[in-house]
C-alpha cells in the first residue's frame, strides 16, 4: 500500500509480554532504528512494565518511552477494573473474551502513529496473534489493514508525501508454540517477559494467560525459565 | 453507514474552546445522554480544562471525564513543546500549520471510541471545522469517514451487532462566524470558552487562534465577552 517511503525505522508497542518481546526481537534484527513504546493503561500491576524496560535495554532500542494512560476507570474490561476477577479459562470459541478492552488496539496504534510520525519512523510493530484474533475484533487482519489505510489520511506524511505507515503484526498467524520457537531463535530472554494477569512474585499458573503461555512452551519443547523450579 | 443501532447517547470531545463548546451545545439539544471527554495532552496551560469543566456543568452532561495524556514530550508540535514559539499567523494556504500535532485526532477519536463503547454511546462529537481541514489532515471529511468505518471493525459492538460508531463533526463546513451564530442561538456561554494558545489572565490577542476567534465574532456581529473591555 506504500507509494513513497522515506521513513526508516520502526516503533514497537512493547507491553513486556512474550508476544511483544518476540515482536521486538523481529524488528531489531532488521538493522534499522527501533524505538519502543509501552502504554500502561490501568493494568493490574507494574510487573510487565519492568519487563518492558529490561527488554528495551537488552535489545538496545534507540529510545524507550513509557506512557501512563489513566483510562482504566473508563474502559470496561476485567483487565482495567480492579474489582472484577480475571478469567481462569479462555473464552468459548467465537466469543469475545471478558478481557476485551474497548478500542484497545485503536488507542495503542493511534499513540504509536503519533510517535512514529514525530520521529520519522515508517512502521509500527504490534504483537497481535492468531490466538488473539479468534477473540478480539481489533487483532484481526482486516482491522489492522484498515488502520494502516487510515494512516495515509490521518498524517502529514500521508497527505504531503503519500506515505502509509506500515502496521506490522508478524506474529499474527503464529501459534504460541511458533512464537516460542521464533523467540528462541532470536534469543528472546523469556525470564524478562511476563504473561500472568496477576502481579505476584511468580506467575499464578492458573489464569488464562499463564495457561496459554504454558501450553506454548510445552508444545515447543522449551523450558520456561519463569516457571522452572530449581 | 449504520446497519443496526442500539446505542443512544454520545460522547463529546470537549477541549474547552469555542468550537467544542458549540459542538457540546448541539449534542445536548438532541435530548439523549451526553458525556464529555477532555483529553489534556501537553497543552501549554490548564486554562482550557477549567473552561471544559465549567461548560460540562453548564450543559449538565451525564458524566465528564478529564484524561491527562503525558505525550507532550514525544509528539512534535508547537502546541505540545514548551520551548517553541506559538505562531502569530495562520499557515499559508495548502500548508500544514506548525501547530499540527501528529495523529492528534486519531488519538482523541480512539480514546472517545473506547469510552463510547464502554458506556454504550453510539456517537462521538468532534469540533473539527472547515478552517481546520484546510490545514490539518485529520480534520478532513475523508479522514473522519475512514475513522467511522474503522469503528465497525475495531469494536465488539461492530463485530457482534454490526454497529458503526458515528463520528459527528457538525461544524465541519461552518466558518467561524457561522459557529458564533450557531453558538449564540444555543446560548453557548462564550465567557466559559478559551481559544488563546497562551494561558494568560486574558487572551493575548495576537496568536493565530485569538485572531481567528476575533474575526469570527466580528463577522457574526457578536461581542466576545472575553475581549470586551468594561
Amino acid at each position: 500500500m506504500t507509494r513513497a517511503r522515506t521513513a526508516h525505522g520502526s516503533v514497537v508497542l512493547l507491553s513486556g509480554g512474550m508476544d511483544s518481546a518476540t515482536c521486538l526481537a523481529l524488528a531489531a534484527r532488521r538493522g534499522r532504528p527501533v524505538h519502543a513504546l509501552t502504554v500502561v493503561y490501568g493494568q493490574r500491576h507494574g510487573r510487565e512494565v519492568d519487563c518492558a524496560r529490561a527488554l528495551a535495554r537488552r535489545f538496545r532500542v534507540a529510545r524507550h518511552v513509557v506512557v501512563r494512560l489513566p483510562i482504566g476507570g473508563f474502559l470496561a474490561s476485567t483487565l482495567t477494573r480492579r474489582n472484577r476477577p480475571v478469567p481462569r479459562r479462555a473464552a468459548a470459541r467465537n466469543r469475545i473474551p471478558s478481557t476485551y478492552v474497548p478500542a484497545r488496539n485503536t488507542i495503542l496504534l493511534a499513540l504509536a502513529l503519533g510517535y512514529a510520525e514525530s520521529h520519522h519512523l515508517g512502521a509500527i510493530y504490534l504483537g497481535a496473534n492468531a490466538i488473539d484474533y479468534s477473540g478480539y475484533p481489533d487483532c484481526r487482519p482486516e482491522y489492522l489493514r484498515a488502520f494502516e489505510r487510515l494512516t495515509r489520511l490521518a498524517t502529514r506524511a500521508g497527505v504531503e508525501r503519500g506515505e502509509t505507515f506500515r502496521v506490522r503484526a508478524p506474529l499474527l498467524r503464529m501459534t504460541k508454540a511458533e512464537i516460542v520457537r521464533t523467540g528462541e531463535r532470536l534469543h528472546v530472554p523469556w525470564a524478562l517477559t511476563w504473561s500472568c494477569y496477576l502481579g505476584g512474585r511468580r506467575p499464578c499458573g492458573w489464569c488464562a494467560s499463564c495457561r496459554l503461555r504454558a501450553r506454548g512452551f510445552r508444545a515447543a519443547g522449551v523450558q520456561d525459565p519463569l516457571t522452572s523450579r530449581g
